[in-house]
């Protein structure tokens, strides 16, 4: 079956739609300025259960995501819309109340100014189409298909925390344990951490050459740099940046690695460039996984049995 | 149980939300242009049966239904993203191919560029999320707040059609009928055509004071503009332009009248303006239903046995 990113590919070449395929579309503003936009959509029972998370967190993250597309420009968010499609006996309750609640926190956290939307009515499950809006300064955008071989890899943060977190609520753990590790992994899942301040570095300094966020796993978001650069890459797994807290769940060394490569939802930065430049930068939390290299389209693997190939096995809906 | 334009205004109070609450919110663009932005949800089941219609007219119809708000504030749409929630099930059919032909040859018509959006995975219904983008020349966005006792009322086209239509789909009837005056009210239904181009003429010509998208129906969306001017209406019944092909549905005079005033989805334009500059214009299809009232919030309807008071009767998903 095709995938959802094939189909884009599809459309995108069918009917001439030269600014889709980024983390957002790329926009003149004024003589100075460009915008920048994305959408995210969020499902009841695919994205999120309610018994997993709160109304508050829902909201959080709806806008949270999409503040990472914006990060992943190097954009600072302004605008957010946002569309909820409610089934009648959720409307009946005070979850629109503590959703907007979560929402609009975090709006105020990153100075984003809620300015529209919808609200609607759904048969039986909860949808959330978050819509956000940045600035940048003009041709500063950081695009997924500027990466070039000999570029270095980087990733901001720690890896495979989110999707570890996804694991123990799958299991039947609660955002309410009182194991503290365990906790602070679901909340790597429940309430994402946009890297705003990182990616607006990144575009004033012009250090990244390409820059995509890490929402559904690394081996799916290095290879739509990749594709859009029309570049391979090695990554180095004794570099990977492993959650501090993924020893808590006692998995091996392979196991960890498959969740940092393939764990989605870290909604960390990974960006290439120059590394003696980003390296005198001196970013605080961002780690050199590997190099982009010539060999269009293939994703190397680097550990301790040698190199192996990489199939995406991140996050797809279909 | 409160109404969705209730909670609105309250959470637009708590959070000094301003830019919430018209057919789309106004953003500063350049020295010379504003930027308009509006979200709409669809879902299916709610807002469209899969056994009524196409997946190319939902297409059409949810990016029309957008850009009607953008023609509500008289600006010229720009730029659209559609969010598209697809079961399994519908994702592994032709669907979201027809779909898309169907939104794009709508957003070709109007030259308006698709610049991204989201795929994702629902449960078990469709769910769909358009915004579009319009510009405008700064300060001439038309808004709900602007009209005044003694404005005239005016509406573009005719009234009371997707109502009917719905009816008959609701009643079996489907768009295949051989009778040609159905058909046309089920198109009225599934397939709206939004009216840009009188919007940008009143917003160059400068004549609207206030302007709103038939969305709801008259009653509801004329108690929009009054809320929001702080004014009241007077509706003359025998100046509705009902849709020519009502006398098909042979209602009596008073079942027209309610599916005028109270039946959603005309997607026409509701507007106020100075009687004698907006006759002087020759406007095509436009026509003068009532006025401005200094009655705050109360429409007055006058018909052949007097004058009654008009409650709001239209669309509301909860």
């Amino acid at each position: 079956m095709r995938s959802e990113f094939d189909f884009i590919q599809n459309i995108k070449k069918k009917y001439g739609l030269n600014k889709v395929g980024d983390d957002c579309a790329v926009l003149p503003k004024d003589a100075k300025t460009d915008m920048v936009i994305t959408a995210d959509m969020l499902v009841e029972d695919i994205d999120f259960r309610l018994d997993w998370t709160t109304p508050e967190l829902i909201g959080a993250k709806a806008l949270a995501i999409s503040l990472s597309d914006i990060a992943a420009m190097g954009a600072k968010p302004v605008f957010a819309l946002i569309s909820l499609g409610l089934p009648k006996a959720v409307w009946e309750t005070d979850f629109n109340d503590k959703f907007y609640k979560g929402f609009l926190t975090v709006a105020r956290h990153y100075n984003v100014e809620m300015i529209g939307g919808d609200l609607s009515r759904t048969p039986d499950k909860i949808v959330i189409d978050s819509t956000v809006i940045g600035n940048i300064a003009k041709g500063k955008a950081i695009l997924r298909s500027g990466a070039k071989p000999g570029d270095s890899i980087y990733v901001t943060g720690e890896l495979g925390g989110a999707s570890a977190g996804l694991m123990l609520l799958e299991s039947g753990c609660r955002y309410s344990t009182s194991n503290d590790r365990k906790k602070q992994l679901i909340t790597r899942q429940l309430r994402p951490i946009p890297q705003i301040k990182t990616g607006e570095q990144l575009s004033a300094l012009g250090l990244a050459t390409a820059m995509i966020d890490l929402s559904d796993g690394v081996s799916s978001d290095l290879l739509h740099i990749c594709t859009m650069s029309g570049v391979g890459a090695r990554i180095y797994c004794e570099n990977l940046p492993y959650d501090r807290n993924l020893d808590e769940l006692s998995f091996n060394s392979a196991q960890q690695a498959g969740l940092a490569l393939n764990g989605g939802e870290d909604f960390e930065l990974l960006f290439t460039g120059d590394e003696k430049q980003i390296s005198n930068a001196n970013l605080p939390g961002i780690t050199r996984i590997g190099e982009i290299t010539a060999n269009v389209g293939i994703i190397e693997v680097v550990d301790q049995k040698g190199v192996s190939f990489l199939q995406p096995k991140g996050f797809r809906h279909f």
